[in-house]
């Protein structure tokens, strides 16, 4: 381990983490909350005296391998958690640290599950960083921070192992060759689809602060609302704008690259696109006519059923219906749903549609090995052949994932005593950062300020997990990545 | 496909079936079941017919390759719970052939998942057969055919496939060199344990007949009993004797030859032996204070937790206590076990100690090649290095295992609106071969009877899938399977 690469790394992190956090500190000067300046500006100068007193020990070796990646990304991820946490611990607005931190962890990895039961009471300052985390998370923390990092002092190379360990999906690959630039390019085309979403959700009759903290949670597919009841309360127009865009989001930014450079034709013929829009429309169709009766006209009921088969495959976890008192099919579905989640590369979160899809042809290829034993095929996605590694690497995700399931269902279940549905659900809500759950506790009208602060422990290692994969959680525990290199 | 060696192998495994199903006739034939009798003539003539019929087309070519061993399997399994659902139908004692073969499917997997609701109004010859097909079940159809085929008219290494598909377990090993001898040596060593069950039982104050039936439920860790209240109401003794013999059934066999052959210590350093008890152990230490409260005795908490921690984890499925009212974290790990399963090489379901110890050393091997690309391990297991086509095979069978469950749970929410908990349970517990579920409907208590004749299919399905671990009842929908060589 390169721990001079590491106090640099966190460096330049913290500094950016600092002038981050000055955006909500000008929205609570603008509606003059005197209060909560405090719990901002103390936390920004801890970020840039800590920051730059660590850049300052710039290393020999600026190298960062394979394991570094990992480790960087899960650390960074932990620490701009913790001090993200420090807002809402010092305004007062969160009981304990452990409840701050689990909401920061909870807006990083833009899960969106809340331990505020009335979010309308909160200073709009600390509810727009709240919102504001989703939206730096969603992208990456680092894949902006690789914006900003000087060129010179880190190798190609290097910034790659990074940036493979926190952008989303079984594979990564960069847009331009240069990484710097691929995280320019991915950050151009997320302000421009967040603005578009801001533009209309003004349209639709929100103001300017309203419109923020939702493109902020449609665009990290986070799921923050500054209001108490979500979205249940919004127009129909602004139901279907959120649609829209939380689809858009889930969608491989790649994508946008090809649309952006004129190569519709390429963009259209995803394969991951297609399964994912096809698995959208069915489960739209199933669940419309499951939950008919429940609504007075067909168009509430398809309006409800897009909403939540979008936020739900989209994890972000916005809610317009209380969809706990939907028939069994429909909530099993949304459950399998949040096991889902969006495309590869996009903000979205849980296993990803391409990485199932790698999953399922690798079983089918395996079966038929196992009857033709001497047949030998290579898996094809995206009319390109998939290396054995990144299949490899899909199989290991799912059993660490099965692991990491099951023990975190006991040990949420032996620190808090919830019905069977909501234990369950928590940890699989939480391991695919979708937000709300489903039963009594963290269904879609409750939240989670009455779990334990063992629980919330536990959930937010689930959610740091399920946003970086797994991988880069797991390797920090591994006693032989701490050896001095 | 060689169409030909499939019939021939048809027409021995129908003549076996109907030998076998002379027994419980004799049973109706001693209580003087006058009515039932048909019910067993019928079929005993039908498959002694037909396989004599069958054996007359033996194949110039008896070469049974892999896929040929897949196929032979799946197909027995199909056919033979086809036939021996004719009792339970002929007799009328369930209302239509669904049922029956659910039943039978519920048998000879050694699931003991119910239809009946009242267990104690059948006839004796009825249920003593559905005890057999637990038994059958157990140790294998095909194993026992094994020990009478000619030897001279099949190779060995054909036999050897066939073994390899129908004997639980990631990888199965020959005891002796010839499978004959090997398939002898199993049942003589599951007579004996089965003798000895039946002598304490009857020590225990059970009459000879209600002997046999539990001896049978708890050889085959099937779980049908011949009391409505399955084992609730039988004396602490009998209870404590049903423990032991579900722990020791659920042993590989493999061991008991070792310890025959006088080679204690060797068979007690198995690993998958120890991380099975400790596993036994601590889930019981856990239950038991979990449960406590509940109980007026500190014994009978014990008991209650041995005793269905024994059931579960030996996919048994007897029920003394009613699970369903235990607190959420003792129902979490009841529902945890299901899903492991018993030891490789035992009559035990579920997903088995050893493939999931070879699943979670290959996912902590993957993570540390990540992090070290350079660096090839192989995985040990008993000493020994594992093959990567059985490691592979594990994490291909965990892969189908995942889809399988998340379509049936998503077929049996459509065909019946049951509760979340009984909808994912009854899946769970049919395609690890449990029995009862948790929830309202199937739960300690309950039973599948008021399910659809849908999720009926749809859980003869699992459960079929689960007793052959999931490849054979795949490969029959391959296309390509079924071209003539």
């Amino acid at each position: 381990m390169n721990y001079r690469m590491l106090a640099y790394f966190f460096g330049q992190i913290l500094r950016i983490g600092g002038l981050l956090m000055c955006i909500p500190l000008i929205v609570a000067l603008i509606y003059g909350e005197s209060q909560t300046y405090l719990s901002f500006i103390i936390p920004i100068a801890v970020q840039l005296l800590g920051g730059c007193l660590l850049v300052r020990l710039l290393p020999k070796n600026s190298n960062i391998y394979a394991q570094e990646g990992f480790v960087c990304v899960a650390l960074t991820w932990i620490l701009l958690s913790a001090v993200g946490a420090l807002p809402f611990f010092i305004s007062g607005c969160m009981p304990n640290y452990m409840d701050a931190f689990f909401e920061t962890v909870s807006g990083f990895t833009t899960t969106g599950a809340t331990v505020l039961a009335d979010i309308e009471a909160m200073p709009k300052g600390i509810l727009f960083w709240r919102s504001l985390t989703h939206w730096i998370g969603g992208m990456g923390i680092l894949v902006f921070a690789m914006m900003f990092l000087p060129k010179t002092q880190t190798k190609k190379t290097s910034m790659m192992h990074v940036m493979r360990a926190e952008v989303p999906g079984p594979s990564v690959g960069k847009i331009v060759p240069k990484v710097g630039d691929t995280a320019r390019i991915l950050y151009a085309m997320y302000i421009v689809l967040t603005v578009a979403e801001v533009l209309l959700l003004l349209l639709g009759g929100m103001n300017l602060y309203e419109a923020f903290i939702h493109a902020f949670g449609t665009a990290g597919t986070g799921g923050f609302s500054c209001f108490n009841s979500s979205i249940a309360e919004q127009s129909p127009f602004l139901q279907y704008v959120i649609i829209l865009f939380m689809l858009l989001f889930s969608v491989n930014f790649n994508l946008y690259y090809l649309v952006f450079l004129k190569k519709w034709k390429e963009a259209l013929k995803s394969e991951e696109l297609k399964v994912f829009l096809i698995l959208v429309a069915v489960v739209v169709a199933v669940i419309t006519l499951n939950i008919r009766s429940q609504y007075d006209t067909i168009e509430h009921a398809f309006r409800a059923a897009a909403f939540q088969t979008s936020s739900i495959i989209s994890t972000t976890g916005f809610v317009s219906e209380n969809f706990d008192l939907w028939p069994a099919m429909s909530r099993i579905l949304m459950v399998v749903l949040m096991f889902v989640g969006a495309c590869a590369g996009s903000t979205g979160g849980g296993m990803k549609v391409s990485r199932i899809m790698i999953l399922i042809k690798d079983a089918v290829r395996d079966l038929g090995q196992l009857a033709h034993p001497r047949r030998v095929k290579s898996i094809r996605l995206e009319g390109k052949a998939v290396d054995e590694q990144t299949v490899n690497n899909a199989s290991t995700y799912l059993q660490f994932y099965v692991i990491l399931l099951v023990l975190a269902v006991i040990l949420v279940a032996a620190f808090d005593g919830m019905d069977m549905v909501s234990t369950f659900t928590s940890v699989v809500t939480c391991l695919n950062n979708v937000g709300p759950g489903i039963g009594e506790v963290v269904g879609a009208v409750g939240n989670y300020s009455t779990l334990s602060i063992g629980s919330k422990a536990v959930l937010s290692f689930c959610m740091l997990a399920g946003r970086l994969e797994v991988f880069p959680m797991l390797i920090i525990f591994f006693p032989s990545t701490w050896k001095r290199a």
